[in-house]
């Protein structure tokens, strides 16, 4: 089959902070075999946590990952970068179509992987940071609500072997961070989890993944892809 | 313009929570021109706030809104809500495609309404309602950043009449909630953003929210659009 291969006219760049969630994009531009630059930074210890640089908000004002940029444009935000990639560059490969009958599962877990999951878990690690009470009713409900969401990830992965269904797309791509580097920052059990486990040991076996968690991992500044 | 008039087969129905999130998918539909069903949730007290009712977890285990049913399928998500209804009945109409100069600036704003600015408003909120140090370094940075995100919205709505650019978009419906309905929930003093107050009067003039804010704030069981 052949690889969708751009025009060499384009390039992005991945404005790649160590262990945080611009490691999607790397593996995003691998999975569709599309070229990029990666730019590399390190965190920084502040206050306790490890932060973006300060070089960082030189780039974009939010000055924190992910963020690329194709030529003068400068984007940030996951779920932006996804679709502004797939569709701008990849021909809409790894993406599900409107008339397609999972259509509204690929939009649901696309979405879900920040405007639910990642809020709702770093609302759990922000309760920790403070060292709020862990009996108070928002910490308890807060627990309940991930419990929920996390036996809802695990219900999908009992029906099907993708998040969007049958097929690898761009929602797993969104959906595997908080399971697997986020856990360096607080790690959760996973063990009530065993098809969610199973998922992400498939995941761990995709070529794309290797190459790109290895890149996201390493110390090199720049890099394009073959 | 002939307005966009879907076949009379389908037929969406609005899960709608008072005071949520869920009036940016009755706007959607009132914008598109679109015929649903609206059926209305009115909050409990419990535990000093206000959350939705048991019955709603017995259409969607989330048991919040929003949340759509298209015939069998039950969607959550704004986001996911928002695309769905776009490119599945609307003909794309409100969203931006690959090809303009300022997809990437629509999609940005339409997955870092939820994706960030949500996300991070909430968050200030629940340190308050758990009585959290002010002064602690996650509270102090939690606010900075806030305020960046505040100021870099303001930025936007100096440099273009709407989110996305020229044109009003999805953008705009994802962009607004966190500004207008979510201020009943704990107010944020808007005085230092002219820009953004104004573009809010703007929209408050729209006849599409016009109509459906009354809706989404009056006591209807159910609704068809004309």
């Amino acid at each position: 089959m052949p690889r969708v291969q751009p025009s060499r006219g384009i390039m992005i760049t991945i404005h790649h902070l160590h262990d945080s969630r611009s490691e999607r994009i790397i593996w995003l531009m691998e999975e569709l075999g599309l070229p990029y630059q990666l730019d590399f930074y390190h965190r920084v210890p502040v206050g306790g946590g490890r932060l973006a640089p300060e070089t960082m908000a030189k780039i974009h004002p939010f000055g924190t990952a992910p963020m690329i940029s194709d030529g003068p444009v400068v984007i940030a935000e996951s779920g932006a970068i996804v679709d502004y990639v797939i569709h701008k560059y990849g021909n809409g490969k790894l993406s599900v179509g409107p008339q397609a009958p999972n259509y509204g599962e690929y939009l649901f877990w696309l979405h879900f992987a920040e405007g639910t999951l990642m809020s709702q878990i770093l609302r759990e690690f922000l309760l920790d940071r403070i060292g709020a009470d862990a009996q108070s009713f928002p910490a308890q409900r807060l627990r309940q609500r991930n419990k929920m969401y996390f036996d809802y990830v695990e219900a999908r992965l009992a029906a099907a072997p993708y998040f969007a269904g049958a097929e690898f797309t761009a929602a797993d791509i969104m959906m595997v961070f908080p399971f697997t580097t986020l856990q360096k920052f607080k790690a959760i059990d996973l063990a009530p989890y065993p098809k969610l486990r199973a998922y992400l040991l498939r995941i761990a076996e995709r070529p794309a993944y290797k190459k790109a968690m290895k890149l996201a991992d390493g110390d090199a500044t720049s890099k394009e892809a073959s």
